[in-house]
């Protein structure tokens, strides 16, 4: 059964990303810092389709495969999407990636796969496509926060994953604002500790 | 080597305590849920000499069993203490406890070793009479939320061990907010799973 799952990285202050975000400061400043765990895995270039910039290669980058494999579809909001566009290499998501927005805008088709659908018909509208572009495979809810809130709040999600990096944002955006506390049940499953961050995932479901 | 330890239990989205906080409410509305792991254990009950009401013995309750050996002495602050005073039984702490406050107030001495002390020095002051205290045992900075910050900031704190509780406050205090996000370097250390929390130690030192 295909799931639905969020996998974010956040600060230990709870951030998604800090302040003065903009195409030419993605994630705004020092926002990036919370994805060092990554960058320096070669599986997070390889899979990627980029040039391998990675010197390691352990349980983190274990991980990054499988949450890529298992990936058909990604969702993610407009201010996400346009802060990447500028500096996103094409070919990027090797799956379709559904992006929320009120513009109206043909696909983009990319290689490898990649074509960014522009959805004007709301969360659900936009998931329905995802789930049924992804088969068997999962959808990833990717960012940025509000994105992450709607979903939560949906209670369409099956799973969360938070990557904890050990660094303080001190203001941002904070993907549990505004998610309602009385609406799910989280439990944790499964915890990988590493020494750039701390991987954890819940089951996520809807109290009845 | 005495270390200065923090260890607190948050909420997903990182309060420690909700809103509405009062001696008649401690840590707000559903606050104390955040510690239902603890309550759980055996070792939380028999560590503060109390009938056991707890029904698991597993590693969350070795957990708690270390951390109440290694302490010498606490530290927290006035509302915390405020708030836990109505209904604390006497002897909890078996340890002197250093209450950071503007109040004038007696020592107060119970049962077990504790022994409460109303420190009007500020938290340099009080950590000193801490450290004294707890000789080769390590200091514990229990909270609330304002006295990590003060903590953190001091730049005295060796070691952080957060407890990630699965559930959403949406509001209330947090312990990063105001902590200078240039001045320490964390690093995790150790992380612990558990089915009601996520244990998370990591390293803290002053960035120089």
């Amino acid at each position: 059964m295909s799931k639905i799952f969020i996998d974010i990285a956040i600060s230990l202050d709870g951030f998604m990303a800090a302040d003065n975000r903009s195409p030419k400061n993605p994630m705004g400043d020092n926002g990036p810092a919370i994805h060092n765990w990554m960058f320096v895995q070669k599986a997070f270039w390889e899979t990627h389709s980029m040039d391998n910039r990675g010197e390691k290669d352990d349980a983190d980058g274990q991980l990054i495969r499988e949450t890529f494999a298992r990936t058909g579809a990604w969702m993610m909001g407009k201010r996400m999407f346009e802060e990447g566009e500028a500096s996103w290499p094409e070919g990027l998501f090797r799956a379709p990636v559904y992006v929320l927005t009120h513009e109206k805008r043909e696909p983009w088709v990319q290689k490898d796969n990649t074509t960014f659908y522009f959805i004007n018909d709301g969360f659900e509208g936009a998931l329905a496509k995802a789930k049924a572009a992804a088969g068997n495979k999962d959808v990833r809810i990717s960012g940025g926060a509000d994105c992450i809130r709607q979903a939560l709040n949906s209670g369409y999600v099956d799973e969360l994953t938070l990557h904890i990096a050990p660094l303080i944002h001190s203001s941002g955006l904070r993907p549990f604002d505004g998610v309602d506390k009385t609406k799910l049940t989280f439990i944790p499953t499964k915890t990988v500790h590493s020494p750039m961050t701390t991987h954890i995932t819940y089951t996520v479901s809807p109290n009845s």
